[in-house]
């Protein structure tokens, strides 16, 4: 893709003392290289930056990796594989731990034993994962695209919550999910969520043939892809009325929301972030009903670097864009959550979504 | 699942000495326990079934796997993974070495010498996909509908070139989609390809704006996802006239397909039946231009067991499903694909898939 990541690339390379890094992963080759199909290896050294993939993405990759040679594999892996090194002369492999199966590591380990390659494997976690948590200024244009969208889709499934009563969870869904891609995503970022009633207490519920009703929470939860880049976004909402439960459970998830986007600063870890937000929660009494983490990193994937959760040790840093995302959960009754994409600019939260915060409407 | 399910896995483990199996890869998770979610993993021993997973996806957990007990995860892997091996005297644990990263691998070694745990990790291939590999009828069930479903959009494709002239690869990608969607499929069980005029030479080509135009290849690869389960569908035509290369790589494509229809009988190998289509496509001097495999189990994964490629030892038995998809593609000129989804049935071929194989419409 950029120079710059390349450049970025071969100084931690270096840094770790490696001469030449195996990235497979998808997101992590697309965000290197600008290749999209879903198979090959790229090889990054001081030197080369090489794509290997084979006979059905060559001509693919030619046309979207301007910056990397294109290499097509053919036959077994312990052929190709072989050749490459020992034509570069590579001697430590650096590779990311998480991105490769053990099956994989053992088949390297044994190419190198029998071909008595002097190769070393050296594994590594996130490098590449670390470069993409800082997002550039088209990364940053993107990822605003989508959030803009998921706006007006909210707005747009609010209507259809007035133009058509019983609309049921799957409907709603379905309905977003066109708006989507009538108005320039490519799809969605992962499957949207629309759950009404009790279903709401399924912090990843299925949307399913409920019929949405007046007086009950409606949860939705959706994200757009464009260009590959990932937006994300919770509303809880009632429709005429809600009870003094749900009313009360939802002050609070917006409060510890608000607190966490007012407090967060670049340079606190992820679990202080996360702690922001928890400790109002804990102290309405509601700790053990706030499960999951504040948010997630949201990029290529939706789920990426940073983590803000309990155990995070992540720095937040300037040029990150993250989720916020607090909820409350109570089996059988229902459950709350509010979710932004925000970015980190000049040390403090800068709010992407725009929608607006009511539970009722 | 299905109980049988279960005990064919207890049998497998026992066969390879293990006490008991972690099964972490989605889809194996849910063949084996119902569970859609998409995080947790399953403990499989003689006496034991477990599925252990965390706050956001315990209640679905216990609405979708009857036969689990679901073990909610707290904290960090080393205290709960520890638990769970001391409660149950685990000491020879099985893992799919595909499905585990190298990473896991580490961090479950790491936690076994740390807490002196007397446990084995026994790495194998496959267990579970093999298992998969043979549906049962209510699997056949689900891919025959998703396949009678592409037969109707391909209708419906044809229908609207004819309607929309200038409708645009991307354009019309979509209305496939939403075809599926309406007609009670949850999704798509891969991105859909049109591709037209030269961008049929690409497998896996992406729809972008090109108007498809009369006297040009074109190429409409998709396939539902219902209940879970995939379909697998390439047609290639063209609309009223078509050059004689196209005409003649067709013919050959087409021959390669109905002889691997004919021929595949169960017992062979993937690459014996990969190489009843390839050697057609040989002989007519065209076998540098057909580098992908013959074909692929189609199942819960698009892409599972068998293989049908130069390379697999993969044998073919009945109660299998799997797509026959052989192509020619000419860089800068276009290409041909034909592909249907058939099962093993009694020892021969039956083709599930009804559309009819015209190049002209």
């Amino acid at each position: 893709m950029s120079t710059d990541r390349l450049q970025q690339m071969r100084a931690l390379i270096s840094e770790e003392g490696m001469d030449v890094f195996l990235v497979s992963q998808q997101e992590n080759r697309r965000y290197l290289s600008g290749f999209t199909g879903s198979s090959g290896w790229l090889f990054v050294s001081q030197r080369q930056a090489i794509l290997a993939t084979d006979f059905r993405y060559t001509e693919q990759a030619e046309q979207e990796s301007h910056q990397f040679e294109i290499f097509q594999t053919t036959g077994v892996l312990s052929s190709w594989f072989t050749k490459l090194v020992i034509t570069h002369g590579w001697r430590r492999l650096g590779f990311d731990a998480d991105a490769i199966s053990f099956a994989v590591y053992q088949q390297l380990s044994n190419i190198i034993k029998d071909a008595q390659l002097d190769l070393e494997l050296i594994p590594s976690k996130g490098i590449v994962k670390k470069l993409r948590s800082i997002k550039d200024q088209g990364e940053i244009k993107l990822i605003s695209k989508g959030v803009e969208l998921t706006d007006a889709a909210f707005n747009r499934a609010l209507k259809l919550l007035r133009l058509r009563p019983g609309i049921t969870e799957k409907e709603l869904a379905w309905e977003i999910e066109s708006f989507f891609r009538q108005n320039g995503a490519e799809g969605t970022a992962f499957d949207i969520i629309v759950a009404a009633g009790p279903n709401t207490a399924l912090p990843h519920a299925r949307p399913g043939d409920r019929q949405v009703q007046p007086g009950e929470p409606i949860l939705i939860d959706m994200g757009a892809r464009i260009d590959g880049y990932c937006s994300d976004f919770t509303r809880t909402i009632c429709m005429d009325k809600a009870d003094e439960k749900l009313q009360q459970i939802y002050t609070i998830v917006l409060d510890a929301q608000q607190s966490a986007i007012r407090n967060i600063k670049s340079g606190m870890t992820g679990a202080e972030a996360d702690s922001l937000a928890r400790s109002i929660i804990e102290q309405a009494g509601y700790g053990d009903a706030f499960g999951h983490g504040l948010g997630h990193g949201i990029g290529l994937e939706i789920h990426e670097s940073p983590s803000l959760s309990r155990l995070s040790t992540d720095i937040l840093r300037d040029g990150m864009i993250f989720s916020i995302e607090p909820g409350i959960y109570i089996p059988g009754y229902g459950g709350v959550r509010i979710e932004d994409t925000v970015s980190l600019e000049e040390g403090t939260i800068k709010v992407l979504t725009k929608s607006a915060k009511h539970l009722l409407f």
